[in-house]
């Protein structure tokens, strides 16, 4: 399929997209599906050797400690690493009191990880020299690949091959790093950890070095703590996806975290994204390039409607995977997430000294779907004995400023709230509270440790000795209010979603049998839609007046005339090749004589007779995505899907049960159930079309299929399809 | 008109919201009118004496500084307030070194400033013993008013007659104080003040003293410097509109910030950000309570469409008043506003040192209607002398991880891009950069003393020492790449509206000859609408089968009938009183005879007979708002508006320029424009619909009006309203 360029504006992140995602990915997926060294349990073998190696090889270990060679093996020592460290240099026998080795070969034993950090010219001839079976996994940090351009990829296509060739997995080039501080595995050049950093529970896997170091030293400041750090560089082999999947099965890991910008096979990141949802691990992923991939030119309503980051925004809806839109935003979810892992309704009790702060939370959990139900009798008599009586015991329940320098009595009041039953969890805003900080973050740990049910706290102007005291403690502590907002939304969604699919089993259906080629021409197209068993409005195709004027006969008036062929006439509407409202013979002899005439100019196929129909115009699409494969849209149809896009995207195939979803979970869906005495319309059979289109889609080999308009009658009496438009 | 009760949900921020907005606001407006005392410049002169006074009066002041009394006082001295100031206090005869009067009275001279702070059962008692002009304005710190409830509702209704009889104005009560750091005037209990504040650009006004608080204090830890400080309390006298007026005028304000939960009088909002805008001066406001003020259970789609919040968030969208969503989001606009005061274009030169924030950065430029041009070929050239080959030249320019420790050319490369003509400003993103931060702040600070062209910073992990420095040499700093963008994105927003309002000059006209009454019954209603020049679809009110065929006789098939009336009939579609596709004259009897019956079953006027229309379908509505008074709404029809709700809201009365711009900005427009060959629809006749109704609307008395749906027919072929709903 053709790819779209960008909107008129300079391919950006120039590097790391084009390495990774804007290569023919269909011949690369099929390339690593003939290696056996990349299998699904040979990549987790690689990984576990790469996070929790006995013996660690760093090629180009130094002494020097300005020197980049030198980081590795430092921070291995720092932080205590307990395996069998090996420096590699010809140039020195012994480096910080561990004998050095003049190459890789010389190592005893074999090689867990080995650490490439020499330059780029001299990285492929150490691995060369070693026999398969030697080194497990090379995190090669030197850089100078993919990311310089053209010669550098062909550098690193040589590296993937050598590597492959001695049975050598890789994770990078490029990389800043893996660390796994549960097990002191520190082999990085982030300038993160000259902090020293206690492991947590979180896995982030991230696609830019410099990003990620930041992610990490910005969590560390705010209490949120990482225990394994990957940085997958250029991703020659070990990719963004083969690390998520691998956490899912990690004990220690309990949420996955991402900076990705584009991965290889969005097949692969959807099985990891459904695995961790089924496991109960949240993953929060801070997605970025949403336009890189241009999303403009393409030929049709699906093109259009389907750009790269529609499909990941909906594998990401689908799996559960919380999708973040900023660095702080991601902290901020893994604070949420890192203490509070379990499942979060969304009935919020909010509670707060200042009328303002109340209303503002309340707004913001309007905004984002989550629940503020009214405080119950017992619950505001309860609150009554506490506050003063000019208090708002609603909910929110404005405490007073009354309350400022009395922090335990603010805690109970949450208590009151988190034991009554109408609430899934409490959010507590204070502001400033400077002289008692300690007394209230101590009542919060406290309350914590004796309630199982979820709370969050905003502190504007939270004193920073206080952070880690309640992060610690198990209390996530948000500077802003509708921060914390977004960070308990995150956490309700994700509830929701792992709840609401008991289908969650991920569809990974590879793209099936593909290369069913789609014939030429309307009488060939039609036939093949009805084999699949899309109900098309009754049709003729017409070459002769006469012949139009039996189909009349056929259908009854009115009816649509339209001309029929390739080229202009796709764009039947911008040549007028469309005409409406035919009555009566008259009309239809004129109607067809014009679209003959368009018809002979523009060498098409003939008119079409239709009767007109009525319904509700929806529309069903289905495209080849080049990262996801085949995917469908379901929406509004006719005129409006062009301005409006109002639109669901899925994975294809799907099955009757979740395309039903789909298009009841949609924001216009409310126009198919019949509002204000109208019928409803018949939703089963649009389910089962977009059903069947997903089905068509996974099969054949097409760029994309629009089906627009699909007229939906009332409720059992089914759909009729007006109009379609196959892309090769 | 009937005001709908909340979402189900108890009301929230009780206090306020009812102190304040939900009060008869008509009766409250006209009130206020016949006042002298509260005339527009009498207003300003008052709220002169409050923010410059040249004689203050503490009422309640004490020398024990555990007691709220003595905060006044105490921070008048500590900044050292230069007129004269003359504690009140019945029980001392000196405090802090200055003389002590028993009462107000006793009080040599005429009182610019009566500071209130003695128990809610004192205050009204010692105004009254003041005669008229012997005090200027008081500012009530006291509480105990509407915000406890009905009894302290009625004290302040009191305090409001008392001080008006004595031409006192008020401020609060139940503020926590005025503030004018220029000329250190701090009458406040704000804690945010305990701290040593320098005046700048900003006057603030808020209607929470608590979250006024906060945002003060953080603000300054943020470097934002705040010259005015007014809690507006319970707003008994002198409300936030009266103050953002006035800082209109105020030439050390160069940006208004407010919080704000509602206002009582809608147009005098309106007027102060329209002249705001005029002056050039950004006003940046943290509205709440969306949900406060029910939107449902309204009998019309304006009503429902149109809540209250949607009438704020028009109004500000019209005059360009700034909307943040959270109190960061409030400090940062305020960080960019007051360093940046000018205009600024939307064409950003993005720059980082991480290609991953770049691509971040341009991911949120592009969702917030910010362009990233392309660099051209002059600028590569320029930065390839700077940078490695590897770099990314193109924007976002990635400067790669080679910059880090080189700030000073990180910051050359910024200023080439700040000086090429494609770019309208400059956003440069680092990460840490904690070893080179003093001198990256320095090389930063003086860029921006030689460059006149805006530009923004993005430091992830800011180092706390440079952040006044980078915010006192002009260069706005923010610790998020998100932040910075959404920041520059308030700033190019408002300057776009800045320059497309030609006639920005705000319309304040009053709700206008209110009081004619609309009249019962359909010919009545369609008579006053087509006096009013709106095109009704032709019609006829038949009672017989025979008036009906006659009406087809004149009109043709295919025609419309609809059963009319009241009650029942108002929702006709509920009760199946529609009829469509009228072929012929034996469908015509039977349609007639259905809906007879149901016209006949409830008392209805008769069956309308109309010609079945085309056209694109709008809707076009009107609604008296309790606040602001009249508006129009214009967006998508027919089923349409209901479920998608694309709307768009004015002020009425509007011109046909004004309502063919609200038009044309909507995005549903496209549809109206015609795309893909389709002939453009009458965007000139909906737009004079539009101006029309919003006369109708402003001169009638009526809740509400819909016009659904509005047949917008080909370009120059009109418009025909082919049903509408009138609620009185």
């Amino acid at each position: 399929m053709r790819r779209a360029s960008g909107r008129g504006r300079a391919p950006r992140c120039r590097s790391r997209l084009r390495r990774r995602v804007l290569r023919p990915c269909h011949r690369r997926a099929r390339e690593r599906r003939v290696s056996a060294v990349s299998s699904p349990s040979a990549t987790r073998a690689a990984i576990e050797r790469l996070v929790a190696p006995k013996t660690i090889a760093i090629l180009g270990a130094s002494s020097d400690r300005t020197k980049v060679g030198a980081l590795p093996l430092s921070f291995l020592r720092k932080y205590g690493y307990a395996g069998r460290i090996f420096p590699v240099n010809p140039g020195s026998t012994e480096i910080d009191g561990l004998p050095c080795y003049p190459s890789v070969v010389a190592v005893p034993g074999t090689v867990d990880l080995l650490v490439v950090s020499v330059p780029v010219e001299r990285v492929v001839s150490a691995l060369a020299e070693c026999e398969p079976g030697k080194v497990g996994v090379a995190l090669v940090l030197t850089s100078g690949y993919a990311e310089v351009g053209a010669e550098g990829a062909a550098r690193q296509a040589e590296l993937r091959r050598v590597a492959h060739e001695r049975n050598i997995r890789v994770c990078g080039p490029n990389s800043v790093g893996s660390v796994n501080l549960w097990n002191a595995v520190v082999p990085t050049i982030s300038q993160a950890f000259d902090q020293t950093m206690e492991p947590g529970p979180i896995a982030f896997v991230t696609q830019s070095g410099a990003l990620g170091t930041a992610v990490v030293a910005l969590g560390r400041a705010a209490g949120v703590k990482v225990g394994h750090f990957i940085s997958t560089g250029n991703e020659a082999d070990l990719d963004f996806a083969d690390f998520c999947d691998y956490f899912v099965d990690d004990p220690g890991t309990r949420v996955i975290a991402g900076y990705v910008e584009g991965v290889r096979d969005g097949r692969k990141l959807a099985t990891a994204l459904g695995r961790a949802l089924a496991a109960g691990k949240p993953v929060v992923l801070l997605k970025v390039g949403r336009s890189a991939v241009g999303q403009k030119a393409a030929r049709s309503h699906t093109g259009a409607l389907v750009g790269a980051d529609e499909v990941y925004g909906a594998v990401m809806t689908r799996y559960g995977a919380v999708r973040v839109g900023s660095i702080e935003g991601l902290i901020d979810a893994l604070k949420l997430f890192s203490a509070l892992p379990g499942e979060m309704g969304d009935r919020l009790a909010l509670l707060s000294h200042s009328g303002g702060t109340g209303v503002l939370m309340a707004d913001v959990c309007d905004d984002r779907g989550l629940r503020v139900p009214p405080a119950d009798e017992a619950l505001r008599a309860r609150l009554a004995t506490r506050l003063p009586s000019y208090a708002a015991f609603g909910n929110p329940v404005d405490m007073t400023a009354n309350v400022v320098f009395r922090p335990r009595l603010m805690v109970d009041c949450l208590e009151d709230a988190l034991v009554s039953p109408d609430f899934d969890a409490g959010l507590l805003s204070v502001n400033l509270i400077w002289r008692a900080a300690d007394e209230l973050a101590d009542a919060l740990v406290e309350l914590r440790a004796r309630q199982p049910k979820p709370f969050a706290v905003a502190w504007i102007g939270m004193p920073e000795r206080v952070t880690d005291k309640l992060q610690a403690g198990g209390v996530p502590a948000f500077p802003d209010p509708v921060r914390c907002v977004d960070a308990v939304a995150h956490a309700a969604w994700w509830t929701k979603i792992r709840r609401s699919l008991k289908d969650v089993e991920p569809d990974a259906t590879p793209s099936g049998r593909v290369g069913t080629t789609v014939p030429d021409g309307y009488r060939s197209q039609a036939a093949l839609l009805e084999r699949y068993g899309l109900p098309l409005v009754p049709w003729r195709l017409a070459t002769t007046a006469d012949e139009a004027r039996a189909a009349a006969h056929a259908f009854g008036y009115p009816l649509v005339l339209k001309a029929i062929g390739g080229g202009a006439l796709l764009h039947k509407s911008d040549v007028s090749g469309v005409a409406l409202d035919i009555a009566g013979e008259a009309m239809l002899v004129a109607a067809f004589e014009r679209l003959a005439g368009l018809v002979e100019r523009h060498a098409g196929e003939g008119v079409l007779v239709q009767p007109m129909v009525r319904g509700l115009e929806a529309f069903v699409g289905a495209r080849r995505d080049p990262t996801f494969g085949p995917v469908v849209v379901v929406g509004l149809g006719g005129i409006y899907v062009e301005v409006l896009r109002e639109v669901t995207l899925r994975l294809a195939p799907l099955g009757r049960e979740e395309a039903r979803a789909a298009i009841l979970g949609a924001r216009w869906s409310p126009l198919l159930r019949g509002a204000r005495g109208r019928k409803p319309h018949d939703v089963n059979a649009l389910a089962d079309v977009l059903h069947r289109v997903s089905r068509l889609a996974a099969e054949l080999e097409l760029e994309s299929l629009d089906l627009n308009p699909v007229m939906v009658e009332d409720e059992g009496r089914g759909v009729a399809i007006a109009d379609f438009r196959i892309m090769k």
